[in-house]
Parts: C-alpha cells; sequence; structure tokens
C-alpha cells in the first residue's frame, strides 16, 4: 500500500495529496473545493475537538450555536471586514425549485427570491454581534465567552485537502468584556491554550507572536497566531486569535452601563482553528511510508497483529492478545486486535505502518513458547521483542516517549531550519534555496513587507514577543528597525 | 422570573416559547426561521450528542463529514426523493459579492453565477450515496457504517423554536449492506438505540411501530419512527430509521461483488434525530414554574445556595457547599455552588427552579448548628431537611429517583390519554375535545388516512409492530382491518 506513493523528496504536494486520500482521511467531493472527511480522518479531528473542547471550558467558555445564514447588509458595516471576507462567499438568492416543463429535472423558481441575499457564514462575527446586542445591557451581563464548533464557507479558487477548501470545520470563539485589559488578556489567555494544543497534542512546536497589520485579521485591532514549520520550509498558520477592540460594538451598537453607571462599547475577540490542523499534522510528522501520528491523536493507538499458521496456534495467541487488549483498554488506551483471516501479516503490517498506528504488537507461535511479543513503534520504525509480563505498562511508558520523541524531531527540525539573516542577498538566497523560518529585521512598513513579498513570496509570519528589543537595519530598506520577525513562504 | 409568563392552561404554545427563550435555551435570530441555541440549550444538546454519540459507538458506527452543499442535479434522480426534498430549500447561485457602484454597500457580482446551482443539504443521501459509489467495490467493503453530525436546512414556511426551523441541527446515519436482511436488522437496530435514548435519557416514553406509506420518508421502503406525547395531547415523532432498500443504490449505480462473485445493488438505511428532541424535552415535562429537565440531560444536576446574613455565616456554610461540591463532582456528578452576594436566595430559587435544575441544596445558619441541609426536588418540588452525612450518597440516590419519577410521569400522562375506539363519531370526538393518542381500525389506504386528515387534522403516527393481528372494522369506511394503528394530531 505504502509502495506507490510519491516521497517527500521527489513531490511533497503530491505526496501529501496522495497520503491524505490513500490514509482515509479526506477526499474531494462532488462540489468543487469541498471535500469529505472519512472515517478515520474523523476520527482524528473527533480527538482534536475533544481536547480543545476541554480546555476552551476549563478556561470558562460555553458553547452555543448561531445561523449558518447571514444577512448580505450585515457585510456592509464592518469596513475592513467586508473587504476580507463577503467577498468570495455563497450567497443564497432563493428559497425554492420546482419541475422543469420540459421535464428535464427541477430548476430554480424565479418567483422564490430572496427579498435579502443570504451569505453562508465564511466567520461568524456580524451575526454573533447582532446576537449579543440584546444579551448585553450591563457589566454584569459580562464577560460573555462563547464558542461554536461550525461549518463555514470561503469561495476559494484553489483548494487542497484540509489545508485550504471552500467549506471547513471549524470552532469560532467569540467573547465580550468590559474593558480592553479584559479582552486582550482573553486574546492571550487562547493563544495560550492554542499553543498548548499543538505542542501537546500535536506534537507541534509553534511560534506565537502578533501579525504585521498586513496580515491581520479583517477587523481585528491585533492578531496573535500560533506558527508552524511544515517539512517542505514553509510556514503553517495553525491557529489565530484576535483582539478586536470595540469595532464590531460600534458597528452592531453593543453598549453596557459600567459598575460607576456609564455607558460604553463592548470589548471583543474572537478565535479560531479549523480542520487545517489535520493538514498540519500530516505534513508535520509523517514521513515516505506513510503517516505518523502523535498517540495522543490517534484513532487506534495499538494494533495487536497474530502471527500463525494454524486455527488452533490462532485461539493460543487470541487468548494472550484479549488480555493484552483488555489491559490496555482499562488504561484508556484504544487497541485493535485483528484477527481477520482475510489478510496476511505482512498486509496488516503495512496497512497500520501507512496509516500511523503508534505501536504495532505481534505475537507469533515462538512468542507464546518463550513468553515474548514483538513491539513495534511507528516514529522510529524500531521493533524490538521483549517479555510479555507486564506489557501493558510498557506500552504506557512507550506511548508517552513516540509523544515526546515526535515532538522532539519536529523541533530539531524546525531549530535546523531558523536562519537569522542580516543582508537581503542571504534573505534571498536562504528564503529560496533553504526555505524555513528566516528571522531579520523589518522596518515596520506595509511597503517594505509587501515589497519583499513581491520579490519573494515570503511574507511575515509573525512579529515575535519581546522583552528584549535589539536595535538593527531592515534588510529590505536599511532603515533602522527594534526586532527581528519572522519570514517565510507559506500555505 | 417564572411569575409573569403563560400557563400551559392558557395558552400552550405561548408558555412554550416564552419557557425556551426565557430560560436561556433558543431564541430567533435576525435570519428568518433560523434560531440561536443559546449556551444554556447547547450544553443539553451537547449532553443528547454526547449520549447518542457513544450509543452510535457502541453499536459499530463510525463520524464522518460529507459536504453541506449538493448539486442540484443529483436531486432528480431519485423521483420520490425530490418530491419530498428539493422543493422547499436553500439556493445557493452566486460565489462573489461587489461593492455597490453607488456606494450603497454590497451586492451579488452578477458575473459570478454558478454553472449549477447548489442546494444547501436539506439531508444527505443523494451526496452520501454519490460518494459510496467510489467506496464500495466488494463485499469485504460492507457493510459501511456512517453517521454525521450535521446542520441541515428546509425552507419552512411557519417555524417555532427547536420544534420547526429553517435550519437545525441533526445526526444523520447512512449505511451501506450486502443484504436486505441486514439492512431491516440495521433499521431496528438504530430504532431500539432511539427508543433507549427517548426512553432512558430524555425520560420520555415512546410508542414505535412503522410510518404508513403517506408519511414515509421520501425515498424509503419503509419508515420506522418513535412517536411521543405532549402535555397539549399531540403528538411528536420524536425520531426516524429507514430501510431505502436498493433505491439509492441504484440511481447512484453503487454495486457490488458479492462472496458468490455476483454484482448487485447495495441496500441502504438512513436514520435521523434533531434538535427538535429539545422542543420534545422541554413540551413533555416542563411545567408552569419553568423547565423540568431529566437529571440525565441537566447541565447542572445540583444547585448549591448558601443563606446567610453575615459575611462569616458565609465563611461557614461555603466550608460545608465545598465539601459537598467536590464529593458530589467526584461522583460525575455537575454541581453548581451559586454564591453569587449580588442576589438573594429568593431570586436564586425562583431562577433555578425555572431553568429546571433537579435538585437545589439549601445550607442555612440554623443548618450549621444542627448539621442539616435542605432538599429541594424540582420535579415534585417536594421540600426536606436531611442530616448532612453522607449527603453525597442520598444526592446521587435522589437524582436517579427524579429521573425515574419524570419518566413515569409521562408514561402515566401517555397511558390516561390513549384511547382505543371503534366508532367514527367516538373518533371526532376523541380528537377534537380530548386529544391524545387514538387506537383505531384503519383500512390501510391512503384514501382513508387523507380524509381522516381532512375532516380532523389527525394522521396515523405509527402502525405499532404486532403478532397478534385482531381482526376489525374501518372506523371511516367500515372495510376489514387486521389492526389498530395510532391517530393523533400532531407538531
Amino acid at each position: 500500500m505504502a509502495k506507490d506513493f510519491s516521497t517527500r523528496e521527489e513531490n511533497y504536494s503530491q505526496w501529501y495529496n496522495d497520503l491524505v486520500i490513500r490514509a482515509g482521511l479526506a477526499e474531494n467531493s462532488a462540489v468543487r473545493g469541498c471535500m469529505v472527511i472519512k472515517p478515520y480522518g474523523y476520527a482524528i479531528w473527533e480527538k482534536m475537538q475533544a481536547a480543545l473542547d476541554k480546555m476552551f471550558k476549563d478556561t470558562g467558555h460555553s458553547n452555543a450555536y448561531f445561523p449558518l445564514f447571514i444577512p448580505k447588509s450585515f457585510f456592509s458595516k464592518e469596513a475592513a471586514h467586508v473587504e476580507g471576507f463577503a467577498k468570495e462567499c455563497a450567497v443564497v438568492t432563493h428559497y425554492r425549485l420546482k419541475n422543469a416543463e420540459d421535464g428535464s429535472g427541477v430548476v430554480v423558481d424565479e418567483t422564490a427570491r430572496l427579498e435579502e441575499e443570504l451569505i453562508i457564514r465564511p466567520t461568524s462575527e456580524t451575526i454573533i454581534w447582532d446576537t449579543y446586542k440584546n444579551w448585553i445591557q450591563s457589566y454584569r451581563d459580562l464577560p460573555l465567552l462563547i464558542n461554536q464548533w461550525a461549518n463555514v464557507v470561503r469561495w476559494e479558487m484553489r483548494t487542497r485537502l484540509f489545508l485550504r477548501t471552500t467549506e471547513f470545520l471549524w470552532q469560532e470563539g467569540h467573547t465580550a468584556h468590559a474593558t480592553k485589559e479584559e479582552a486582550v488578556e482573553e486574546a492571550f489567555t487562547i493563544l495560550k491554550v492554542y499553543t498548548d494544543f499543538a505542542e501537546k497534542w500535536m506534537a507541534l512546536p509553534v511560534l506565537t507572536g502578533k501579525k504585521s497589520s498586513n496580515e491581520r485579521f479583517a477587523g481585528a485591532i491585533d492578531t496573535y497566531c500560533i506558527e508552524a514549520l511544515m517539512q517542505d520550509g514553509k510556514a503553517l498558520q495553525a491557529g489565530t486569535s484576535h483582539f478586536l477592540g470595540q469595532n464590531f460594538a460600534k458597528v452592531f451598537d453593543v453598549k453596557f452601563l459600567s459598575k460607576e453607571n456609564k455607558l460604553d462599547y463592548v470589548w471583543a475577540t474572537s478565535w479560531g482553528v479549523s480542520t487545517r490542523l489535520m493538514g498540519a499534522l500530516v505534513m508535520a510528522h509523517s514521513d515516505d511510508r506513510g503517516l505518523v501520528l502523535p498517540p495522543k491523536l490517534a484513532p487506534i493507538q495499538v494494533v495487536i497483529v497474530p502471527i500463525y499458521r494454524k486455527k488452533d496456534q490462532l485461539a493460543q495467541i487470541s487468548v494472550h492478545a484479549n488480555n493484552i487488549k483488555d489491559a490496555l483498554t482499562k488504561k484508556g488506551i484504544s487497541v485493535k486486535y485483528d484477527d481477520r483471516d482475510t489478510y496476511k501479516p505482512g498486509w496488516k503490517f503495512s496497512e497500520y505502518e501507512f496509516t500511523g498506528v503508534p505501536i504495532r504488537l505481534a505475537i507469533g507461535p515462538r512468542d507464546l513458547e518463550n513468553g515474548t511479543i514483538e513491539v513495534a513503534r511507528r516514529d522510529t520504525l524500531e521493533k524490538e521483542v521483549l517479555q510479555m509480563t507486564d506489557i501493558e505498562n510498557k506500552v504506557e511508558h512507550l506511548l508517552l516517549q513516540i509523544q515526546e520523541n515526535i515532538f522532539q524531531k519536529a523541533l530539531s527540525f524546525r531549530d535546523n531550519n531558523t536562519f537569522s539573516v542580516d543582508s537581503w542577498e542571504e534573505f534571498k538566497d536562504v528564503i529560496e534555496h533553504k526555505g524555513g523560518f528566516v528571522l531579520a529585521y523589518w522596518d515596520g512598513t506595509v511597503e517594505t513587507e509587501l515589497a519583499i513579498k513581491e520579490e519573494t513570496k515570503a511574507t511575515i509570519r509573525t512579529i515575535p514577543f519581546t522583552h528584549n528589543p535589539e536595535e538593527g537595519k531592515c534588510i529590505y530598506s536599511g532603515k533602522p528597525s527594534n526586532q527581528r520577525v519572522v519570514f517565510a513562504k507559506a500555505y
């Protein structure tokens, strides 16, 4: 199964696409730009959702659900927002079909035209702030800490499974606060949640910082982000947390009476991560033999494969396998015992290697004699034969090791692909020939950022938070700069 | 809070609507027919989802996700299906907006018209069977047991919060099988899951059976259902499970190679429950003082309210309250300790009564002296003073009792409102003056069913499964009939 697909070296983009489809994560659908998330891929997404949802709730947030549709006029209200979002979107204009007169099928019933067109939400700030207007009167109603799990639609011209699709799944948090300080703090709380999730669950090291004004969310005062590095040296924005100031409160007229009995506009944040994280997960860790999944997000953490010639051998092996399965299950580890007789062990080995199951246990007749078991780990492809005694604790420990190893490997990769450069020539050379994160001085202007993008396709991924400004000169303009920012080509 | 809203007696419909909005479950949005599910309502829905999702997985199903959009032509393929679903639906015709030339906002960009219109899914059989075509080649690929949690849109003219909304949330299962028998068995497996969920989680007794051809799902061979009775004597269809035969496999050309090496069309089922269940939950159990929630679905199962005059009393009470909270939390019971000093105990009592928290614990200075605690249950409104010792076990036991009592109350109500009638006059009288489930003989024809509906607004809710056919005469036509069916006016 793993044999006839591209290596990363040959064609990284093709490797990614093949892997996503053939490992059963997702595929293209009959609708241009929309994907089908297949059961194995969805199971990973469910694990991501569960972990994030718990982190949101532990930080005081509740879930709610707002309409899929947004009246067209809502988008005109926030000037920057409409520029960023309202242009490439799905527009509902009619609410009825009818049988075609020539019997050729169904056609749109032109008499059923909506008075005002509805937009499928590309993001929900507008409909949510229109709702918050009725929920917020006094400081007692604040803070409002709400999250929504939903599908959104952005009409993308060039799509790639998980990374950029017309419809995608995400969570979007929308919070309302009495003070600017509290809203900024909330945006940072979530940035921390995203960072922890990326690093501890996805085993994905991320840089955090602020976006430049050019890369900022349409309608935000500040956008904070987590940025990860993929194996081809390109960056991927994995999550954003926005401080929205009073922008949306002003356009939707959301005021509150403060403790001091003064009317003021409400302060806001919004933040989101999406099924794009699935793409990041695949691209960061997988290899030419297939998926590599961090144990914490693997739908199947351990697979047990029996190796036998005769039925009675299988029966004996199954006794041990089922005992091990029970012991692991009791520890909350998800185990599959694959005793199908329709496939040979070799086929199963490559199947589970390809689909990234972190640990494979194999039991054969010789193991029965010796009281042993073969333990293979997916991340390093190492195998060893262990005594079967206490195997559940050994496996539990190994899963933690694998999780940590995958993170460390990605971290080393990032370290080895992060470059500090001080001249324009060097900058261009690194961006073109090495890729990776490039730390360089920038003069802080949009003009310079756009000029650099124009010449190299690299953008400012993030402006790191720093307490120790260092003086330097912008690599492009030569003007003074007080800190290095992170450039990269990006997904 | 509970004072100024309609009683069930005065205006059942108004009572329901007020309750849903004022208890914080849902409200109407700026988009006609679409609701906002508020945090408290969504928390109940999340509990429903978690319970159902586990039941689906325990019966071998996996989740996946299919596109929101369905190409218009897909609907023309299954003749019955198009009649049932394609007519009242949201149609996407364009994919871009642009700034209006007169600066008045944004308008649809007429140059960005889709070649083929896209329908927002009203249900996903068509897009899913179009996908299954590529997933199924041989009997080895079967059964395919997939569920999807999603939003769907049906352009309803008259909407009511939860019961009938243009957009709603649901789960839709879509399974594929090698034999008819297996598909029918699947449809029954799910009917059992729905029945168990309704009765054990929602405390809602349901009748099960088959739909008449007139009430059948558009495209199904047979529709099985669970039907519940609301307090106003109207029935509510709470879930359906469809045996689809080979209808969708035929129109989407989904064939498989059997073990016997023969090509055949795949057999199918589909099944769903929606946020409509939220409406059923409210209407079945709540009373004139507000919500009554079965403990298993209550976001807050126990609330603790301190009663005090002085700060030092609160401090003492809080020690006990926090101990109790910890002990209950350890048992997996969700507890809120409401020690806010901005609200008085009386206000809190009516707040939690109104929002249906199953058990309220109150601790005052006298309780501290006596080592007692006041325990109030929402379902019966009974209060008693108990010794604080071992309170966590008493509360745990009481929650079970409340769950059972709410179910028994609903069951008694249904028993008292189920009538067996044998004449047309009696039928009309009961339907008009009493409501409830009416068991009557029916001749099995659509004509009779429609005539009865026309005259009385009652429809056949379900044809009970029976092993003991009883002969009788149709109440309307006088023709022979071999079993009673269940009539009612319905939501």
